[in-house]
């Protein structure tokens, strides 16, 4: 049981409604691992330059994700810096890019990676996607993220990408961008015409669709008064999702309804907090709890109360 | 078991990304008198003018909504014509609105209608929704519709009806600009505190979230991959909530996530086709179908097929 995730790992600089964080640790990559390693064992690739501080890489490691795939370099690691606005919470206005390294990483993996049950590609290049497809062995589960960059800049080369992969997800803008159609079901049809077996649509604070042949299902967003940093919602959404497949070795499509409660769940605890700060002292059980609860949340049997949404009091 | 609606009766021109109709039967008491009718008995109270058609009446009548309150006088229908726009399929673009005999509307409840179990006041003047209820004696469930313009113009004496009712059911655009806020759980917050029981936001394609004291009720919308006229769907989804609960007569918190999940199946068959028209020949077993469904929409449990999710064909 093991999850092998290529992406950035990040110092990010983040403004939001509610305040501002410098340099904080950031990244697809980072985000996904600190998520997923909750469950199972994830092996990361990526790289970081000599102004990325040690204890993040001490965090990782005590998370026990594998970092022999993490290259560390002369250079400047990858930046980003953005701001959210509250009356568009879910979408990030990039203020700045800096690719540093990032911008010729070239994913080599170690031996001890490529027997991976699952390969999670972040948004990256679709050309270093295809890559690591070619170095892995035989995963039993291959999911590719991407973004509106790539949709506009290297569509052919996606394209590729996601006629081997067995699940994409997306953001729900993003597959309608790719899907060239305004119907997210439609755009479903065009994605799993090309081979993947599930379209998966993040869609923010309205939770996440998830499409195959014949079936539909549909995960709501934990309802949050305060947004603190959406960053990473996204990424630990995969990392939830990818995690709980990873530990139940079940990739059947029921799984995948269950994982995707974990991956809304997990999002929903990582926006609470910058960074990846809440999921540091995250357990388990408290996602759990959520999934739990997301089943009050839908079904009308269910006699749930939430002692959080005191709305009259 | 009766409702008792005040609303409007019009006549619409539409023009969707699929066509044109004009002087169509519309008017949010038409929309949720045609709904509800297929559940309960339905009193409705409105105005048209001579030009009315004599066959939309027909078709009231024989649905067995009351018209004893459909004021028929000397002048013009109320009008309106508008436009919905493939990227935007859930908001209308007004072209023109002619208020006619609507315009000096005054509602008068026959006698026989103040003894109803249920008030639906549909998106008009508060002013008029006020006066509706002074009228009747002691209804067990009060539900107010309304919309961005009296919220803008007429906010004070709007509250004055929120105060009043048990219910409010809004787009989660009109429940934000309402509570002058971007969280819908802060502007649940505000209403609730208030004094209705519950706030239910529509969200177009994204379903419906019922919000009460410790409660939080979700509804996906049906994924469609093809929306003829969106007209008429939110009211249509009051016609199915209110028609379950009046049916029901249970008026408990768990009754209504049910009656939310009827609304919701409701107006996904409205948006299939032209005004009205789907829901001419809808019976109350395919709207049941449809609430079974969203069952294997939310439950991993559920091992459900959906045949018109042919996503692989």
């Amino acid at each position: 049981m093991s999850i092998t995730v290529v992406g950035s790992v990040a110092l990010d600089s983040v403004e939001t409604p509610l305040g501002k964080k410098e340099d904080a640790l950031g990244g697809a990559a980072t985000y996904f691992s600190t998520a997923a390693s909750l469950y199972t064992k994830v092996q990361l690739v990526g790289v970081v330059g000599d102004d990325f501080p040690e204890e993040h890489i001490e965090f990782l490691r005590k998370r026990g994700v594998g970092l022999e795939g993490l290259q560390r370099r002369h250079g400047l690691t990858f930046r980003w810096s953005g701001r959210y606005r509250y009356e568009d919470i879910n979408n990030a206005e990039t203020i700045e890019t800096q690719l540093g390294l990032f911008g010729d990483f070239d994913p080599e993996l170690p031996e001890s990676y490529r027997e991976a049950d699952c390969v999670f590609l972040a948004n990256i290049d679709p050309d270093l996607q295809l890559k690591v497809l070619q170095q892995v062995r035989q995963p039993k589960l291959k999911v590719l993220d991407s973004m509106n960059f790539w949709i506009t800049n290297k569509k052919e080369e996606l394209t590729e990408v996601i006629k081997k992969v067995d699940v994409v997800l997306m953001n729900e803008g993003e597959a309608l961008q790719y899907g060239e159609t305004f119907s997210l079901v439609a755009a479903a049809r065009k994605i799993l015409q090309l081979g993947p077996k599930v379209l998966l649509a993040k869609r923010g604070e309205y939770g996440a669709a998830m499409f195959a042949d014949q079936t539909f299902f549909f995960a709501p967003a934990y309802p949050l008064e305060v947004v603190t940093d959406p960053t990473g919602a996204g990424d630990t959404f995969a990392g939830g999702f990818l995690g709980y497949l990873s530990r139940a070795g079940d990739y059947s499509l029921a799984a995948m309804k269950r994982a995707v409660l974990h991956g809304s769940a997990m999002a929903s605890f990582t926006i609470e907090d910058y960074s990846i700060d809440r999921l540091r002292s995250l357990t388990l059980a408290e996602v759990e709890q959520r999934v739990t609860d997301f089943a009050g949340f839908t079904s009308p049997e269910a006699e749930a109360v939430f002692d959080k949404l005191r709305l009259h009091s």
